[in-house]
């Protein structure tokens, strides 16, 4: 037992509220060991940490948070080696994070003072506020630089062009990829930009993301929240307690393709800009066609509550479809797909202003699946030639992540069987 | 009494989880009267409404919420009468968002369906969330389009050119600003949103920034928290319960200018980036000595305690000053500038990446005060020469508005007795 278990950043602000006094023992047990060194074990609600170790990676099935950090990073070392280290450095930083510790063992305390602290400190008297760390790699990383290129899964496809697509390179694609969720936002740039400084010189920041209001209930514990066009989406979105959808729509099967990705799953990533203004014009009417749902309630245009099926077949008294064929809804239920389901995981965003009078916003769209081929590809083709929503939305960045496995304890690190 | 005051966000979600029954009843309570049509009294912690009427405008010594929306507008109508109707359409919706209410009286419900609703939905299951719309007015509005020049007050000035500045046209200025500042992100984001969706054809967004993890304290109840270098900053900040100084350093007083200041204050908005990947490699003895802090526990490096007066005379072994002569404590401390202080009310932002590997990240700067002309330009002069965190950072954006005084009541609407 040492110090680098031993001072969570709550149990700093414990010490540190005592005043003076309390403050002088930060010094102190920096420097030595503190009894009962594992972290105390937060379950508060939205303050509380979750379990790092464990079969799956956190932050898929767990309960949205409400705040994002993407990043996206260029691996820019050519040493295998090198990047290996890297993942075992991440994952012990991202162990210590995820349950409320600063990033290394001494943190901006009880270091050597010449040297750069090793953990930045802005969520230095923050709870772990239910941080987690979800690594991806991508099709990039699988090139010939660190002689991977044979074992890239087959389902670890390169998107297709989808009709309407407006793609900017610099912030599409990416090695590495990082989501860092958690309920105060400091918490989640915190994690991020830590794992940054930990891997100066051998990556470098591609593109990164806030996001907020979550936008997806991952359990039905949950309510379903809205986006910026102000509608409840996503109500058939996978959920935790389903274990055999999971087992059927997300994590990889063994036999699924190669066997360092079993229990794994893949990540897509749209942003997607709103044309809020535009959509903020036109009439509620209109707005609910293109959804297919009620604004206010979320009940399909054929229901009267969120949770109703929506009944396609249902037609109005112009003996027209009530649910109208380019709809939102009904292009994209599961009905239509052969019941193939996503775990959607997004946020909206807002970047600010674009220069021309709008906001610059939108939804950072983030899906968990099985296999993209059979699941948000077609989805997303019948989207993109059909959506009457198309009019009013841009998807301006595109990733595609295979998510390994969880890392199972101490010994172990992120991506281990890929390497191995 | 009318449907407009009667349909508060919360008083639908409470309606909404009853299930399809109060499905129904929302649409049933959107078209008639609702008994007890005021919102009920949001007194929780967090989740709560502000007063909007009062004396002076929320959102400046109200205790800093957790996150904030900003943006600056352009006017773009030439007509002061459009001007004049837009503020008092503006104050009527920020009295109703302030309050967990719509921006108008339908929403997304129970209005013409052939119509654009009149709020844009995405809080309408959202509490208050201590929601606070302030608006100010910048020297530009003072030109000559809408008969204001003489009404400018003195203390309005263009900010001097400061050493280092790198201020970006395009995000500085702006004829009017609204900070909104909330503990959800979403009810900000929202708030400004609806703003600029009534304000359509008569003003344009010029720029807008998200913040979070607010920087300064305004109230003693609130911990100081860290600005993204990881440092306790603004620790002798003005404090809401500091009545006299408040009225000596931040309210706009009888005299001090034109009468329709009065109650008012004046807000100087800097956008600072900072190269954090830079910050990130220096070392612990060298980060301290620029804030002249302990990094820890955020004690002037003479103290032991974050509230320990630092003592800017003693020195160490080697003779020099234990807070070092450039250290930012010692540059902004109230005692260099003839006790000028100001009430800050900063954020952290991070906009992504920018495209060479870095976070693009920073701090909002957001300062209150009675006359920058005494306040920040000479503490900000002092900085901008001398301070050594100079290295580390770069001021890209600046704005100057003067913030009218509070609106009284219904009657009344944000700067009245500017235009009359």
């Amino acid at each position: 037992m040492s110090t680098a278990t031993g001072i969570s950043r709550r149990r700093l602000l414990g010490l540190g509220v005592a005043g003076a006094a309390g403050a002088a023992a930060v010094g102190a047990f920096a420097g030595r060991t503190l009894p009962g060194g594992s972290a105390p074990a937060h379950t508060e609600a939205a303050g509380g940490a979750v379990p790092f170790y464990g079969r799956h990676q956190a932050g898929i099935t767990t309960p949205a948070q409400d705040h994002l950090h993407f990043v996206a990073f260029d691996v820019i070392t050519e040493k295998r080696g090198e990047l290996v280290e890297l993942l075992q450095e991440w994952t012990a930083a991202a162990a210590r994070m995820t349950q409320g510790k600063s990033a290394g063992p001494f943190g901006p305390v009880g270091g050597d003072p010449q040297a750069p602290p090793d953990d930045t400190g802005e969520a230095l008297d923050l709870p772990p506020s239910q941080l987690t760390l979800t690594i991806g790699f991508g099709p990039s990383l699988f090139d010939e630089r660190f002689g991977l290129a044979d074992r890239r899964p087959p389902a670890l496809v390169d998107l297709p062009s989808f009709p309407g697509d407006a793609l900017i390179p610099e912030i599409s694609g990416g090695d590495i990829c990082v989501q860092a969720c958690a309920n105060d936002p400091q918490v989640a740039v915190h994690a991020i930009r830590n794992l940054a400084r930990i891997g100066f010189g051998r990556v470098s920041v591609r593109y990164s993301q806030l996001g907020f209001g979550r936008t997806s209930s991952t359990s039905y514990a949950q309510e379903t929240p809205r986006n910026l066009f102000g509608f409840k989406d996503g109500t058939a979105n996978l959920k935790l307690e389903d274990a055999a959808m999971l087992d059927e729509h997300l994590w990889v099967a063994p036999g699924d393709g190669p066997g360092w990705m079993t229990g794994g799953t893949y990540l897509v990533v749209r942003k997607i800009r709103m044309h809020i203004e535009t959509w903020d014009r036109a009439p509620l009417a209109e707005q609910e066609a293109i959804f297919g749902r009620d604004k206010a309630r979320g009940a399909p245009l054929t229901g009267r509550d969120e949770f109703d099926e929506p009944d396609f077949t249902k037609t109005g008294a112009d003996g027209k479809p009530v649910i109208a064929e380019n709809s939102h809804v009904r292009l994209a239920h599961p009905s239509r797909h052969g019941g193939a389901r996503l775990l959607r995981r997004g946020y909206n965003y807002v970047d600010g202003s674009d220069g021309l009078g709008r906001l610059d916003a939108g939804l950072f769209f983030m899906a968990y699946q099985r296999d993209p081929r059979k699941q948000f590809i077609p989805i997303q083709m019948e989207l993109a030639r059909h959506d009457a929503l198309n009019e009013y939305i841009k998807h301006v960045s595109s990733g595609v992540f295979a998510c390994p496995p969880g890392v199972t304890d101490a010994g172990d690190f992120w991506g281990r069987a890929l390497f191995t």
